[in-house]
């Protein structure tokens, strides 16, 4: 039987999916490691498959399945030319069913959702967390309730609503929008799978795996990861260290957590070399999909980076417009710019630490361009008129 | 040596990628099969080369590839059980580099210009085929010109041009704009890769590879495809033909080539049992990608449609939005109209086929319905409104 853990205190309580805190400490809990040998199976097949073995799930039921995971660890040969860096190599998440890193996660709540007997699932988020929730629960035949911030654009409520989702906009406080989801889950039997909930950060596990497979069975030295929940990085952090736990590795990488400076309450935190971070005031920045003042993960997040060796950077809104348009134009990946942000802070992370800074990185591309069109307002792109008799001269740049 | 070969005389020539259409029919040539050992490969890696032995490739440079291919192959069985069908699946095409099937052709083609020394791609393309060239012409460091129509959307422009290429918007008749992209590239050295491209052909076959391994070594009874210039379509016909030429297939699938109703000059040739198909008159239909009223490609595919026992099919705008929302809602695949279509014909087919329906089909998806958001102002979405004190009670729906 499945336990969750406090990572503060490590007390145990058999699992609860609608209220994964913990009594005491009231920070989010994590599934406790499954007592099942810690080892990859065999089988080819579907990622979740391949490592059940370090996931809290009996059997997997392809039938929930869009496919996720088996996404590219692609070399970064020329960002690594034009910055002068040591090895570089994307993870490239956006190659996910519904284009993000959080169908990974979506994937184990569904497969345990349908293990428990669960119909109802839900998810507060304005973006690809709700439309990956509401995949997943199309595909499985779950009702899904997604909840809304009240400025969430149309198009953003499009591309949840495709699903046949309930969507609900709601007025108010997020951070009471939040608490008030798991009290009505409670009580209505919805299942809400929210950014740092244990088994969807089980999920994030999995790409860790993927890396060190495809690193040809050894860890990068460094991992850089947006920070918006620290639910992803939590899960990223988790699945190196099951890996050195089961014998995989000697070591394993640190990581580097990263956010915008218009909302950076953990840099600053970490900065001050504080153990709880605090609330961050008036937040704003173009990566939305990390601005998050108050990130639930967040205190386990400076723990566990301080602990791997790694470190919190922030950069800034014109760093992350330039390291999207590098990404496209060096790499022909298209980021958001929440995913942006971790090219930015290589750069001035490689800088900062000079010649010190050696061994490989891998950037964690969480999100794609696609899903965020209105920040691209802020990229200049110059087109060419021209009519069929004079384009030649026109491509020639006369 | 690679060589072209005409598909209607048969007559071949050497390689020439500025310009593949045959001298006498003035049909697009097509690659002549290479005259290696017929065999995959065993390495794991990238799908390029695990089917190398099939493709006209001497090695296969990493450096240029985003991670295209291996994409899910999902069974659809809430489809399956709404139609009352044979088994039904999705290869999901949507989850490449650039969410679309073109990495695919996109990805041979810029090995092959790397191989020849060619250091400048081009396009003509609204669409997916822009955004795929220019994102694999900023990995492979090559200059790229992508030619759009004049009534291009910014939105679409902004996608291809966060990538570095030279943008050109031309006014004028697609038709010229097609043929002078060619004449102006043998002059300037631009490798116009349009979308009946003969090695962009090839990487289309690699779905086919692909298809058959996720099938337990066989191929489905039928598979369909959006039909738009007709590359894919021969390129997944190509690719199964191969795997019956190596002696790994007993039969080929037959195979469906789906228009919208709206725009679907093959569809009336194939009904009116023609060889060479007219030019549609004022085409319309929200299926954008596939509105393409001069198929290059269309004569050779009515002949190999024949020839595999296949048909063409027309769908209305009504059934692909249909097909669209019930991709989405019980399968949890996002779809853009263009490729909700095969769904639509596959319903439609076997409704007319009735008992003689037998056997298993595959849905080629061809691209994200992120990328054409403006079609989802058809589809109906209905957003509740709350606070967070009767949030309950909107989420019971009072």
């Amino acid at each position: 039987m499945d336990r969750l853990e406090c990572p503060f205190c490590r007390k145990t309580y058999p699992l609860d999916v609608f209220f994964p805190f913990c009594p005491d400490c009231h920070e989010p809990m994590l599934v406790s490691a499954p007592p099942r040998a810690r080892s990859f199976s065999g089988a080819a097949g579907l990622s979740l498959e391949v490592y059940r073995n370090f996931l809290p799930l009996d059997r997997v039921n392809r039938r929930l399945s869009l496919g996720e995971g088996n996404t590219p660890l692609v070399p970064l040969h020329r960002i690594r030319r034009k910055f002068n860096l040591p090895p570089v190599f994307a993870k490239n998440e956006t190659m996910n069913p519904t284009h993000s890193f959080k169908d990974r996660g979506t994937a184990v709540v569904v497969q345990k959702a349908a293990a428990l007997g669960i119909r109802r699932v839900g998810t507060v988020s304005t973006g690809n967390m709700a439309s990956s929730t509401a995949a997943y629960a199309a595909k499985s035949g779950l009702e899904a309730f997604v909840l809304l911030k009240d400025d969430t654009t149309t198009e953003k409520i499009r591309s949840a609503g495709i699903h046949g989702s309930v969507l609900i906009r709601v007025r108010g406080d997020y951070a009471s929008l939040f608490r008030e989801s798991y009290r009505i889950g409670r009580r209505q039997g919805i299942y809400f799978a929210n950014s740092i909930d244990p088994l969807r950060i089980e999920g994030y596990k999995v790409t860790s795996y993927e890396i060190y497979r495809q690193l040809g069975d050894r860890a990068p030295r460094r991992v850089f990861c947006p920070v918006s929940s620290a639910g992803h990085l939590i899960g990223l952090i988790r699945g190196f260290s099951d890996l050195r736990e089961a014998g995989y590795l000697p070591e394993a990488p640190r990581f580097v957590g990263v956010q915008a400076s218009g909302c950076s309450p953990l840099v600053r935190a970490f900065a001050q070399n504080r153990e709880r971070y605090c609330r961050a005031i008036r937040p704003g920045t173009i990566a939305h999909a990390i601005s998050n003042p108050e990130p639930p993960a967040g205190n386990l997040a400076l723990k566990w980076i301080r602990d791997s060796g790694g470190c919190f950077v922030a950069v800034t809104d014109t760093e992350i417009l330039r390291a999207q348009k590098d990404l496209a134009e060096l790499e022909g990946i298209f980021a958001d710019p929440a995913s942006a942000t971790v090219l930015a802070a290589l750069v001035k992370l490689s800088r900062r630490e000079g010649a010190r800074f050696r061994g490989d990185s891998v950037l964690v591309i969480t999100g794609s361009g696609l899903k965020s069109m209105e920040t691209l307002e802020r990229q200049k792109v110059s087109v060419r008129q021209a009519f069929v008799g004079n384009l030649e001269k026109k491509i020639l740049g006369h």
